[in-house]
């Protein structure tokens, strides 16, 4: 990278928890690694204008916009990064793809399977005039989840058997932690189903490079009301008015455990959870195979466990490989072996990946139909936890117009 | 224990993997426990007149017969101690009970519910005659199972929401691992299903204090055609004759899978697997309560994790208890704080509570309704599998009756 | 921090790996704590005009120099942060603070105690003028490494008895890794124990409070001939000429150990080694007191293993604290719980501390003196390595002046 | 092992915490492996009568003897086995080398130098008539550490630069922990160093194959005075008469620690302390060579950790070898893979081990000699310590007689 190095404009809407993430992404990205185009932090998208400042001059984004549609139209922009709330996500992806402008959007892709289909026939639409669409799944780009991929595509594990996904959380596991938006159906879409189990389900078939074809599941509620927090109005979330120990009741999941049939004949257990109580993100994989295994834990993010079954049994064991090598994906962008990468690193690739992709004109991946593909796991979930049996995650054929989909949250 | 200890002949039948442990600790029992009997190893019954003479000398057996039938008749025998094949259990159980003998049954209890519907019939009958029945679970006595155990009847978890269970091995991950009765259903009944899930249905309704009451499940074979071995006739097995490199089907399900929901609103994931590649033992339980969350993993099956989610949060974490101390379970009858116990320890601590409640006219646990009731659960996870629904694990109301039961293997 | 937040000029001697990862902190800081003054990235320095060029762009620093002393002679800088080997440091870093410069100097303060203590003297006289003066050991700022200096203020741990320390790596295990400038003693002064036994008498100081006082030790070298890297000129290493596999000889210690003890009564055991093969970046310490312990792995750094002896024995074991918790040092300014954070974090947190102290006028620890000490350790074990005794850490009253000390590099 | 195998009568002297250990494997040695000879547990000897015979009926001992003397005299004994304090072993072990018994003897060989020498001098004498002895090293017999001895053997881990050897107890941290007699010099010879030090010098040389030459190090006491138990006479351990909390004072070290120089080049770090809070009966031995490392804890005593450099970086790791394979050492003669071996199962090695050298009139090992060199070893320590020098290990030429070394003790 030079001073001729073609910019990037880049808009992000949305500056909390995300979006500090996503501008930390954006400004050390360049840092690290050597990408075909300079990403330019040109605007900060958000609705309230002090918080807004803020967060503008924090973290370096050299103008604001209050209203994504106007940030939309904008030249200077090139690509909208999405970091609000997922009901918001189809309407700001679908306008920004229509109007020319690359997009990466969090995860999940949207809250419902028909959103996520209008989007990705949007990116379909964008990608035939050379504009990019990419779904958030970072921890596909942990350094040892990378190289899991990469001994699989190696044939190293041989023919895969067994999956085995955990993502274990445990802030609602005091049933005094207090209600909030995200436990409110209407809003939140789904509770560890949507937010965590999506991980996982994402991870697993990157790994194993195949799909999830039948799953059987169970929602589980173990907590049903919750304090309301004290200020501001509590009337939405449905509180009883005048109490001094207002509650008000939790509409989505604590859990989603399901069993699942994947595509070349391995069998796998899923469970996501926020009442796992010791466990803060737990996002656990494991994958055996006819040749080996491996095993990957985020709250030991740097590590990844090998077996290999074609070493004599003597001295086979689990190998605790520190996945810090020069040799290692991603890893030799930074520092000298064992000194390790955080959480926040994964968003640093994320859009070293997406700016390498946009600069060679290939589709970065997980895509919008990758993140559809994992909307329509989820859903299966849902719907076999509903009825007690074992649903198919292929979507019907007819998928509705972008018009209908967008419709259902008006 | 001094001279004036009543005696207890025992007379055990069979003398492989099960037998010599079962031996090893009626030999060892006495010497580590104060116990109000004495165990004498007055037979031990098996087919084959030479291997049975070699292992009586072996392990110090006084005497042997060839005949069980003779064993259960003997004037001599206090106890009969069944180490057989499952299929054989109903029938031993049954006549020994009948004959005024106490038994210990290997696990699982039998192939059938029915079998062991009639098994816990004639346990009943017996014990109003002050004669004994247990099924040997002997995994709920690593000391470290025993201390979690009793730190949820301490109510340290607080209610529980979550189980988790594995029980991995990975012995049939070659497909050139060869055949043998075990895959065969005929004589094994079902494969991981039978012998290694019930453990873990056993431990985690054990550890709990709770029962299942509803499962979904799945049951995979991965390799349906191994090698037969070269040696001895193949026919029963229904290989083609005259091939060089023989194989017959595989009829037992390889791993099992299922979803389960506990009678106090917890719920749970389990799996059984003897295709986990590197995994060789490893009977892992994890609960997660609202107050803290216990995990256990027989591959390091001295220590106990326990997260005590009333710590404050900033020094909370998993603690792992090496569970070696003199306050804990079964230990203090050992060695010093950290000298650690092995596999066979559990059979000698199950000897001890055994002869414990013999002499002091306890019902010694688990009792046969207990075996008979984790058989429920298997069963209804083979029907889940088959039929792709939620099956109750709760019996029919009418058993049928010994004789019937008895009969579907004669 | 908002608009009228004072700025703080910033100078950075150095562009390598120190370099980018103070670079990265400069920037990273303001973005995740309130600081006092906001650190403006003037100038980096550097020898190379085109590799300074292109690092400057790619850090955001807004000019160069080629030259320190023009550096340290600049209006608009008021701190200057020393990325330079360690012969480097005492000439630049008491230019900076005789010129009324704030300096963050990265370890080990100096080669030799005549040169730390001549810049602890500067660093003295600066004080009086407001003129404030850091040495990086970054260590220190792990978050769990704080929690564990927190703990042991608490009492948690009581009175500390053993000390046990080691700082593996393994990048000399290969007797062909080559030959480079860090093996030849003219130009690094000394070999793992200045390098990196440096860090680990830092760390073990910090965390239990206590200097050590006596120490006996023992310096060794494994591989005394190195292939010479194939380009350029290697006369200055002393090969001989015209050979295809020319070596150089390795001046310095591959590893140093030594016992120590404390003022407090403690016995600590120290090891620092760069050939510990499989060991990456393995700093580890653990401290045991009458009444807890507490032990640290760098590679696995966001934990922090606890053992409370004021537990029952029943449940107490070495806890895995997940330093992730918003009360826990640092973190909460980070992600949520169980999101970890990596090496350079370390960094961040070094500048925020630094930055603060200096907006509060308050001295920064740790200190030159502090620095000096650990450097007065390191020389006592050269000297007991030499001399086959126990050799005292505490230096003669009267320190070499300023002159005096740098002189002995010229 | 039939009727016709000879037998091997066995007298052992002691009943407490080793003769449970000793007596529990000569019961179990021939069950499990096929020994050449069948021990006959023909006379346990102690001086307590009443406590003596509870012991023999316990453990299935044929007779007792209450005096020593009279055990070596008995022609139905073939060997003496000593579970002793170490203060006896010497007359015991030459009077029953002298009498033509084979000698099992327990560590330490000897509480002097001088005793171990006469000892070694007695072994010697009676090898050239067949007569044989060993010293009970039994943690070369966990299986792990047989595996690691098998893997430096095989060259597997290089050329060795590091040994790092700890072994940690931590029943003397509490200064409330009761006086007993082997806090008390005059009995027990030294604390730590003699009684935990000694396992770790053993298990170091034996992995390695290499001898210590030199070393330095240092004893320390933490808790000068402990209470001394309430019942019985404290008089000879110095306590003052009349008072309510009588202490008496502790005249062995809590703790040793030193450095050493092994014959091959190699460096080590050594601690043995029962003052490591939290850490029950840590033995940990590391050794890291050119080619690879090792790494073994006795508190996950199934478990060795073996790192290939050979291996390519980007799967090279620790690996976790569960040491229960059957090709692994003495597993193959217990349970299948994953089902762990415990303490006292090293107990049993070391029976079938002697008895099987015996059988085929092989000097077994380690020998009186290793036992001596151990020993030498250790008082290099002390000289060290109380000079602050290093001290070579090799003993002087001129031995002392027998009769003198005994008579040190009279």
């Amino acid at each position: 990278m030079d001073s001729s190095t073609p910019q990037l404009g880049i808009g992000q809407v949305g500056y909390a928890f995300m979006g500090a993430a996503h501008s930390q992404a954006w400004q050390t990205a360049p840092r690290f690694f050597d990408l075909p185009m300079h990403p330019e932090l040109r605007v900060l998208c958000g609705r309230d204008p002090a918080a807004l400042a803020e967060a503008a001059r924090r973290f370096g984004w050299q103008s604001t916009e209050t209203d994504w549609t106007r940030l939309v139209a904008r030249d200077d922009v090139d690509l909208i990064d999405i970091c609000t709330p997922g009901d918001t996500h189809a309407d700001i992806a679908i306008a920004a793809l229509d109007a020319g402008k690359h997009v990466l959007c969090e995860k999940p892709l949207a809250n419902t399977v028909a959103e996520a289909q209008a989007m990705t026939a949007a990116a379909d639409r964008a990608a035939g005039r050379g504009v990019l669409a990419m779904v958030g799944f970072t921890y596909r780009r942990v350094p040892a989840v990378a190289l899991a991929r990469r001994l699989v595509e190696q044939g190293r594990i041989g023919e895969i058997r067994h999956v085995r996904a955990q993502y274990l959380q445990d802030w609602l596991a005091d049933a005094a932690a207090p209600m909030t938006w995200r436990l409110d159906k209407e809003k939140a879409g789904s509770g560890a189903l949507g937010d965590i189990a999506a991980h996982v389900v994402d991870l697993t078939q990157h790994i194993t490079g195949e799909r999830i074809l039948t799953v059987t599941g169970l929602l589980e509620t173990f907590v049903h009301e919750r304090p309301l927090p004290a200020q501001g109005s509590t009337a939405r979330l449905g509180a009883s008015n005048g109490s001094a120990a207002a509650t008000g009741p939790v509409t989505v999941d604590d859990t989603a455990m399901f069993l699942a049939r994947f595509g070349d004949g391995a069998v796998g257990v899923f469970e996501a959870t926020r009442a796992a109580t010791g466990r803060k993100n737990a996002i656990r994989v494991e994958v055996n195979g006819s040749k080996g295994s491996l095993a990957f834990d985020f709250e030991d993010m740097n590590v990844l466990q090998f077996f290999d079954a074609e070493e004599p049994s003597d001295t086979a064991g689990f190998r605790r490989i520190l996945v810090t090598e020069p040799d290692h994906p991603y890893t030799g962008h930074w520092w000298p072996p064992g000194h390790g990468l955080g959480y926040e690193h994964g968003f640093t690739h994320q859009v070293a990946d997406l700016v390498t992709a946009i600069g060679g004109g290939q589709q970065p991946l997980p895509s919008f139909a990758d993140g559809l593909q994992v909307q329509a796991v989820l859903a299966a979930v849902e719907r076999s936890a509903a009825a007690g049996t074992w649903e198919p995650t292929e979507l019907p054929a007819a998928a509705p117009t972008a018009t209908d989909a967008r419709g259902t949250h008006a």
